[in-house]
This record gives structure tokens, C-alpha cells and sequence, in this order.
């Protein structure tokens, strides 16, 4: 089984104000995807996808997964994780809708209507249906969602495409991790300040991203600290992921059929 | 708690071949609701609903819960889960934004991603997060969807709004359920032929619902009998539910609010 992710930076415009698609995108992906399953060896297949233009806006305006100092704001921000629901929510139609399209049988899963988080990681979320799914052919997508949180102090948290890769990696133990993004990979330095920048090829720990220059607290750029640990976590119970550039056609195609190295792959090294 | 349900006849155009909105009754409930819980002692509802022209024409075309002879039809069947999953989430998405228009912190919750059913009766479906959501005042709204079965001769099966009801009523014993449908309540006679009819104050059992006149058999209108057995356990355990016509105005105002009798009562008799 593979889990495929496909960023909010790479299906939605990330900077626009309000909700909107990257159509194009969208379209070739799922042209991809179904090329790439009827090829390919593997069965099943998992597609997470995050908020981008849909979730930040709403999410930011309503500062859902901040402290919650007084009633009014709880209301406010209840109002706001209703907002986002359906914002995100319609994203994912049109995920699902247009991976339909190229005959891929995508059924939609609602992360707020099975996960709660505690202090914003997942402390319970049943993934038997999801496995129940994919025993059954379908292609579950799941996506970066608004969900209730145990923490009393701020009751709700945005539950992240890559957490949820996290646990259900964790959890269902998959072939392989692909992440969709709009870089080509993980850089020792930012790409945009030093144009010849290659990604490193292989990320087996943290070190590896340090600077040859000896550098200390080399960015890694585009958030990606927090993915790599995540991606880390699991590289050490055997799974292995790539990072690689989704904006290039024909690359999401090329990893789902089985290449390595596109981009850059987090695994152990021997 | 009071569960809410809506039927499909009353919030869409039940008999049209396309989904299509009933959005004067939607509109006209969405500001019964927020109008009564302004009023109302209670302060937790859980809305359900049909799904209408939005789930039937494609559940027919697809017999999804029909015995899969071989791969073929597993296949179409799936692809028409997934159609209409996606159907049943747009009129769920039309109910939710109705809601929150009127100020109702409306969360969908989809059946489909945490229920499953074995020979189309609900065998799994954790409540928690309904609960959840309920002790922070959402109000969560869940809808007839396609689900998976564990009986392999179907493996799918479409889970009615009223299964769901039932389902709800047993395990979190609700104060009140009402049942928003398109004819003033439960009848003896078929009130189209029988113009005169009247809708029967309480039913307590099925024989309650046997003939004057002696006749055996009687049908009872509109699909209802198995409706009525299903209220009839409610009634049972404690949980008194009441038909009545959600296409008349005011009717679902005044019975949140606390009035009954408006419709049929389904409860035990002293």
C-alpha cells in the first residue's frame, strides 16, 4: 500500500485570499494517478491531501487551535471551525470528483467526523474503515480538516495532511510514503537565496541536514523541520518516504510505479 | 438532547430525476430551528437527514446494497458508492450552510466515514465524537449515505436517516425525537383515498394501528411501517418520538420548543 500526499501549495493557488483550485494541477495528478495504478504492482493506495487556500485563510481569521480566554472567543471560534469544515470540505470534493473522473473509485474520508486530537496530535481516530476500504479497491482520500481537541484550553486544532500521513503510516504500516510538493526536495540551503542548491538525496537523520560549512541551525526551508522528524519517526519503523516536486508532470507518476530517488528520500541509512 | 430528522420529501424535490433542493422548505426550517433554540430550555440538538433526489435515483441505478454476483457489478456498485457518497454530501453541505446562515454552529458528520453496517443494520459506529461535539454546543448533522457492509454477498449498503436515528436514540437516550416528514403523521387509511382521514393521536403499539372496522393487514401509509417499529424500541427504552408534517410551517418550531401532540406521538401507552 502506498499513501500518496498531495500538498495544499500544489493543488489549491496557496496565496489567494479566498478558496481556489490549481485546476491544471489537479487535472494532471489525477491523470497520473490513474496511469500510474494500471501499472503498477501494488493495489492500494491512499491519497491525503492538504488545506492550502481552503483551510489557511479560515483557519488563521479564526485562530483555530489558540487559547481560548473567554466565552465570546470559544463562539467565535466554534463558528470558524464550521467555516473551515466546509471549506476543506469542498476541496475535497473536488479532489475526489476529479480523481472519479480518470475512473479512480475515491471515496471520501472526514477526518473531523472520526479523529480527536489531544494538545493538536491524534489521540484517537479508528482506522478500520480506512483498511476495510482499501481491502475493498476503494481509494480512501483523506485531507487537512478542523477537529475537536481534549485540551480544554483550546478545545479545537487544525489537524495537519501530514499528521495524518504520520499516524496512518504509523499505524497501517504502508509500502511507501510519496509527498506531492511544490520543491523538488529537502535543501541544506534555500533554494530562492542560492539558485545552484541541489536537494540532498537521502535524509537519514537530522544531522544529514546540517551544513557542510558547519554551519549550526541551517533553515531547512519551507517547514519542512517538522515533516522531516515526522518522516524520521517513521523511516525508523521501516517506512520510507520521498519528498519530491508534484508541480513536475510525469514525477507523482514515475514514484507511484515504483522509482526511487526522484527526489528525496527519508530512510535509515545502512 | 432532541434528534431532528429531516426527510429527503420534505428539504429536496423528492421525485425529480436530478438532485434537486427544496430550498423554501430549507430555508424556512433552518430559521425554525435557530428561531426555537433561541427560545428553548434545551440547549443540544443533533439534525439528521434524508438524502432525497440527491441519494435515491443513484442508489437505484447502482442497487447499491443489491447481492453482487461477480466482479463486473462490484465494480459498477463501487463506482456508484462513490457517486453517491458525493451526491448525499453536496445536499449535506446545502443543509449545513442553510444552518450556519441562521447562526447554528452546524458540523457535518458523515455516516461513511466511521459506521459500518453487517447485512445493512449498523454493527460499529462510535459515538464519542458526537457526544463530543454536542457538550460543545455544535450541533452535528448526519445524513442517509452509503456505507460498507460486512456481509460479502452486498459488501455495501445504503444506511438510512432513520437507521441513524435509531441508532443515536439507543445509545445517547435523546429527551425527544422528531421525525420531520412530508404528511401530517401516521394514519390507518391511506389519507389520499381516504380524504377524511386523520393522522392518529398516540401509537403505543402496532396493533394500534390494526383497523377499526377489524380489516387485517391495513397499510400503513408511506413507507412507515418499518419507520413506526423502529420508534416503537425507541419508545420502548424510554425515548418518545412524534411524526409530524415538516412541510407545514411553524410545526418543527413548536414541537422543539417543547409542544407535543402536533403530529403522531410514538410512545408507550400508561
Amino acid at each position: 500500500m502506498i499513501i500518496l500526499k498531495l500538498g495544499g501549495s500544489v493543488i489549491t493557488r496557496k496565496d489567494s485570499i479566498d478558496p481556489a483550485l490549481d485546476n491544471e494541477n489537479l487535472n494532471r495528478i489525477a491523470k497520473e494517478i490513474s496511469e500510474a495504478s494500471k501499472n503498477a504492482r501494488y493495489g492500494e493506495l491512499i491519497v491525503v491531501h492538504g488545506a492550502g487556500s481552503f483551510g489557511h485563510p479560515y483557519a488563521k481569521k479564526y485562530d483555530i487551535g489558540g487559547s481560548i480566554p473567554d466565552k465570546k472567543e470559544f463562539q467565535r471560534k466554534r463558528k470558524g471551525f464550521c467555516i473551515t469544515q466546509e471549506a476543506v470540505k469542498n476541496l475535497n470534493s473536488a479532489v475526489c470528483n476529479e480523481l472519479r473522473k480518470y475512473g479512480i473509485p475515491a471515496v471520501s474520508v472526514q477526518p473531523s467526523s472520526f479523529v480527536i486530537t489531544k494538545n493538536k496530535r491524534i489521540i484517537r481516530a479508528d482506522l478500520t474503515l480506512i483498511q476495510k476500504y482499501l481491502d475493498s479497491g476503494f481509494v480512501p482520500v483523506l485531507y487537512g480538516d478542523p477537529v475537536l481537541d481534549e485540551d480544554e484550553t483550546i478545545k479545537m486544532a487544525i489537524l495537519s495532511g501530514d499528521q495524518i500521513i504520520s499516524y496512518i503510516g504509523k499505524n497501517l504500516k504502508p509500502d511507501r510514503v510519496i509527498l506531492g510538493s511544490d520543491v523538488n526536495g529537502v535543501y541544506k540551503k534555500d533554494p530562492k537565496k542560492y539558485p545552484n542548491a541541489k536537494p540532498v538525496k537521502v535524509v537519514g537523520s537530522m544531522e544529514d541536514l546540517e551544513s557542510a560549512e558547519g554551519t549550526q541551525n541551517v533553515d531547512v526551508t519551507g517547514g519542512m523541520g517538522g515533516k522531516i522528524t515526522e518522516l524520521l519517526e517513521l523511516a525508523e519503523i521501516g517506512v520510507e518516504s520521498e519528498i519530491l516536486n508534484a508541480g513536475t508532470p510525469d514525477l507523482i507518476k514515475r514514484a507511484l510505479m515504483g522509482e526511487k530517488g526522484i527526489g528525496t528520500l527519508i530512510k535509515l541509512q545502512n
